[in-house]
């Protein structure tokens, strides 16, 4: 099991580590913050309790942390690896420095990846001698529970580099996707802010509260979204499949979403919809609802295991 | 309880006669083709049955079924009815036809609502001398599994008459909400629109395949669109809630998105997804494939629900 070093260990590193621990790979922590690496080493020992909790793990949560250790330096983290996670500032002047120490760190054939939701490779890791190495490994927050991971190569990234990388993560148990071309937001985020400009518009337009539109989601087309992707959802949506769904409603959905202008969210239609979220949810409720969702989500990824092995 | 009219006895028309069936209204079934209604019944059992599998009904199947029966016409069906249900065919003139009849008919107090998913109030019930008791209450297919109902009443639809309505399909466990002005649409099927649009457009230009795309969907966004909404998603995805999220990432997500030039599905885009659809699931797997997804509903409503009960 080849070892693999986390490059910051906020919420996102924190959650890397504990994907490769419980795989069985060797994982080394650096945090630039003083300590911050061996306070993470705790926080992750809990989340595998919660893991645990929700049979997501099979080991006990003491045999998985033991596989991680903390480093003082980024070079003796990664000085035995053969795959890097970089979970730093999302700032490119900062992951440009990085990827140039982790390159002149790392040995000759480790994977150099980032976690950035937002900096693509090109623009980070261009001017690194070994750029061929590097890519975007863009995960879903959080990724030890939700398990897909965009992976966004530059013109330069080896096509050998990205296959290792596919080949990791589905290891490790993620669903890794290859995003084939660079391009902003990536697919998970453009597909977010697609289905997003258009509800704050409807909200905005006065058609429906903030609450609704919410339950049009969880209560309707989230339940299929769940377990079938869009293409999956409306190719069995007309007897005839995909090109049978095309011609009976293409026409009309892209008719009635054509000259939309969405205006920006600011000012008054920002406050409208805060104030209708905080009177479902008081401001004092949030960390407890997000542990609240990430119980929620780690049933329903269970459920959805047990699914699978019961009927595909 | 009232009894329930369901006019036209296609999949949606039976799918209604087992929501209200299950929740212990009498049901009277009527459909224009011959047969057609007694042939439901036998159809509706079976549905139940798997319903009671899925744990999803407290009753045995015969008990639930017993209260449904057919008509022979159209008056005979709504005679006594307090609530109609209309699933004929999505043609306006059809519809205006029959509600025409219906008002006719029915009880002067009887409400009558359409399961069209295109056709707004306006536009079938406007002629109508009882148009004050007409609206749309659109499911989504099938929806004795998935609770959504989109109430979207005209200008000229009693404020009474929408809440009589919301009120009954909350009672029969379904999830209403209401669409405050008319549009094309209404809210779900905008939302899946806009998402579809910017999926197909990432697929025609290159940037990512059919089944990666679904996969960003099914193992990523899809998971707490089960059971959050994309506004409460973002409110706890931001420490300071939602308008933070907004100051945050509001501009980068409405730049991103801007001057893109949304193509119609068709010709060589329509055949490629098609081909890679067909390489996921042969055409001659669709029904089976289609009885799966209601298996799996079925499964994600009874995990929702058993996680509802657990904690909130």
């Amino acid at each position: 099991m080849e070892t693999i070093a986390i490059i910051g260990t906020g919420l996102i590193g924190r959650a890397w580590a504990t994907v490769f621990a419980r795989a069985g790979h060797p994982v080394r922590l650096f945090d630039a913050a003083p300590g911050a690496a061996d306070k993470a080493l705790g926080l992750i020992r809990e989340g595998l309790s919660e893991l645990r909790a929700a049979q997501l793990v099979d080991e006990a949560p003491d045999t998985i942390a033991a596989r991680i250790s903390a480093a003082t330096t980024l070079q003796d983290a990664v000085r035995d690896a053969g795959y890097v996670q970089e979970n730093t500032s999302e700032r490119e002047d900062i992951k440009r420095q990085v990827f140039s120490d982790l390159d002149a760190a790392a040995p000759p054939d480790c994977i150099l990846a980032s976690s950035t939701s937002t900096i693509q490779t090109s623009r980070f890791a261009g001017h690194v001698p070994g750029r061929h190495r590097c890519l975007v490994a863009h995960p879903v927050n959080p990724p030890h529970i939700v398990p897909i991971v965009e992976l966004s190569p530059a013109p330069f990234t080896a096509p050998e580099v990205v296959e290792r990388t596919r080949a990791l993560h589905e290891k490790v148990g993620q669903v890794p996707i290859l995003v084939k071309k660079e391009i902003e937001g990536f697919i998970l985020n453009r597909l977010q802010a697609a289905l997003l400009l258009e509800a704050w518009h409807l909200v905005d337009e006065g058609y429906v509260s903030t609450e609704d539109l919410d339950k049009t989601i969880r209560d309707g087309l989230g339940l299929r979204w769940a377990f079938m992707g869009p293409f999956e959802t409306i190719d069995l949506n007309a007897p005839g499949g995909i090109s049978d769904y095309a011609d009976r409603f293409g026409e009309k959905l892209h008719g009635m979403m054509q000259g939309t202008q969405y205006r920006r969210w600011e000012g008054d239609l920002v406050a409208r919809v805060e104030a209708e979220r905080r009177k479902l949810m008081p401001q004092s409720e949030h960390a407890e609802r997000e542990a609240w969702r990430d119980r929620r989500l780690m049933a329903l990824v269970a459920h959805k295991r047990a699914q699978d092995k019961g009927h595909r």
